[in-house]
């Protein structure tokens, strides 16, 4: 298997964009990222495009050739991968073991989704798909309801982390004030987060992630061609890990901590030969902020029981001992979830490359993703390095 | 690359069953295809699933996961693809260069849909969201309209080839008739496809296929493994191509023969180092007959604008020079869009393997599928030989 290394990255501002189609977000992240990469866009030999629920939310399938007509990429193969949240991520996973087989040398890989501008109902609607739908679904069950239910299961397990839940929102949004893509840069108060309206108790507003129009697309290449480029500091992946779980949540043997997670994590280490103490930062998946907990955990930045620790004394910070999401993450940079782990790989070399602004990390050598999607029944892990 | 077979096929019946779920139809194939390959399950290292569009169509995404809870097959890692009726195949493309690539040596891959539950309007807006959303479905285009213009332009430029495409629906019924799996296993004759109703001229109802219900599953391996188990003919992937053009009709350079399958079929024949005379039988994307007789030219087995000849001499007939669709293909065998990809693939190793019963071709050693998705915006070709 050859080293795979990021040469190119694009994203559109995160937000609510009435006016942007799907095509305009495309051509937009699409055209970025190739342009970043500085390779002729007649070099890409395929397309891999994460894409949660275009379908229902916009009328639009088979977004594949659509990237390709788009972005001019003339008769490419290309593939829409979808696994929920983790769509993609997915999406990175195709690319990435294409080039590393030797199958392609340079592909783009993009994320996509167009969720504001549907009735709430209708976005809940299209978001239980994403857990099983007889089962489930149609007895009433939502995101919200299904991650209280593993809070309230933790705080029974361990203890109340209710206040350490805030802190990791408000520690997403002053990430996020630093951030020009984000969503919602603008900082929080712990007093607001924790008086905040409920959702589904114990989580309130500022728990849950965001409801986000965006997309973000990376070239990928070989590691020999992108020492070639040397435009940028070259990112290479290191470690990639990909595993799953049962799509109902009763089935699961826990709920307080995610076997598709550790699983993913797992390979990822091993395959990058690092332990969680050589991690210098991450972006995991917050799409609600005892998710964020229990991930640290997850990932062996604490241990079980005791990731609020962690973000109580202050670690996950810019300035911390492991920072998370400096992006703002899924709270507060956003959460198009089709595009959601190809923007937090856009974050991650970002950082690895210095390019991060204002919210630049000091020691920014190895960065990891944590992607999940529906009730943790797909999770994928890479690990990165700037060389 | 490592030389891959298959070891293992499931399939449900295809056809209008408004009592089951996709978790019923996944439970089935899945089932067949595991026992069919004689491994035990917990030997499956992933899954890919095709599907277009259980989400706008019956509520669930997700998959992937669904598969390996219904299965039972732990926490393997899993995949939806989508690339609209070819959402199947390019499960298969992303099963078939796992294993060839060394990442796994056995896989799970899978296609389901659920349609004939839903109104026809509502099928008919899941159908356009294979096509571009903004610029032709907003507009009023349906498949049957972008289809009978291909028709009408392929009449311009060649000759006017209803009765042949008539023909091909005829073909299509008689294998069908044969066939337990089949949706219509009923014969019809050329008089009755001639005098049916309009749909969208000069396409008319028998030169539709179907809307369908149904799930298809195959296990993967290498055929070091496949030689291993001794229990079935090995049936060897010897080539595989997949290519794409742009997702709209109007930026088509042409409309009589598709680029997406004509790049898809260089590829499958090169790498299988073999010529369209080569191939004993094929199951191809019969959407339409003009379709048919399009794909029949791409394929390799007539010049342009001849494809029609061919079946007037009775050369697609199961006693023809190069059968195809013996299944009965999309118009009769039936059209469950995320499975059809892999029915296909059914009918050829199942061909391959002597076990058509009635409908069993005389010299079946080396089978071809052909599958297409959307405007011919995507195409995977595939070419097996029975060892």
């Amino acid at each position: 298997m050859r080293s795979v290394s990021i040469i190119g990255i694009g994203e559109t501002r995160m937000g609510r964009f009435p006016d942007r189609s799907i095509r305009d977000m495309i051509l937009e992240a699409g055209t970025k990222a190739i342009n970043d990469s500085g390779i002729d866009k007649k070099s890409i030999e395929a397309v891999y495009l994460g894409n949660f629920d275009g379908q229902q939310l916009c009328g639009q399938g088979h977004m594949g050739p659509l990237v390709s007509e788009v972005l001019d990429l003339g008769n490419i193969p290309t593939v829409r991968t979808e696994g929920a949240c983790a769509s993609g991520s997915l999406a990175f996973r195709m690319g990435l073991t294409a080039v590393m087989s030797g199958m392609y040398d340079i592909v783009l890989v993009g994320g996509v989704e167009k969720m504001t501008h549907r009735a709430t109902d209708d976005v809940t609607e299209a978001l239980v798909s994403a857990m099983d739908y007889e089962l489930e679904a149609t007895q009433g069950f939502t995101f919200p309801a299904n991650f209280a239910m593993m809070a309230n299961r933790y705080f029974y397990e361990y203890r109340n982390v209710k206040k350490e839940m805030a802190m990791c929102a408000v520690n997403a949004h002053r990430n996020a004030s630093l951030n020009p893509d984000a969503q919602m840069p603008k900082e929080i108060t712990l007093e607001k987060a924790l008086a905040a309206s409920p959702i589904a108790t114990p989580l309130s507003l500022f728990d849950c992630s965001l409801v986000t129009d965006g997309a973000a697309f990376l070239v990928l290449a070989t590691t020999e061609i992108a020492k070639k480029i040397k435009k940028h500091r070259v990112v290479e992946v290191i470690g990639s890990g990909h595993a799953g779980d049962n799509i109902t949540l009763f089935s699961k043997k826990a709920i307080t901590s995610f076997s598709a997670a550790k699983l993913a994590a797992k390979q990822a280490y091993n395959q990058a030969n690092l332990k969680p103490a050589d991690i210098d930062f991450a972006e995991v998946h917050d799409c609600f902020t005892i998710t964020q907990i229990i991930n640290i955990e997850d990932l062996g930045f604490a241990e079980p029981g005791y990731g609020a620790d962690l973000v109580a004394e202050g670690g996950i910070a810019l300035e911390g001992k492991k920072p998370i999401n400096s992006s703002g993450g899924l709270k507060a940079k956003g959460h198009p979830i089709g595009a959601t782990g190809l923007s937090q790989i856009f974050e991650v070399v970002t950082q690895l490359r210095g390019d991060a602004g204002q919210r630049q990390l000091k020691k920014a050598d190895i960065g990891l993703t944590h992607n999940l999607g529906g009730t943790a029944a797909t999770c994928v892990i890479n690990i990165f390095r700037g060389l």
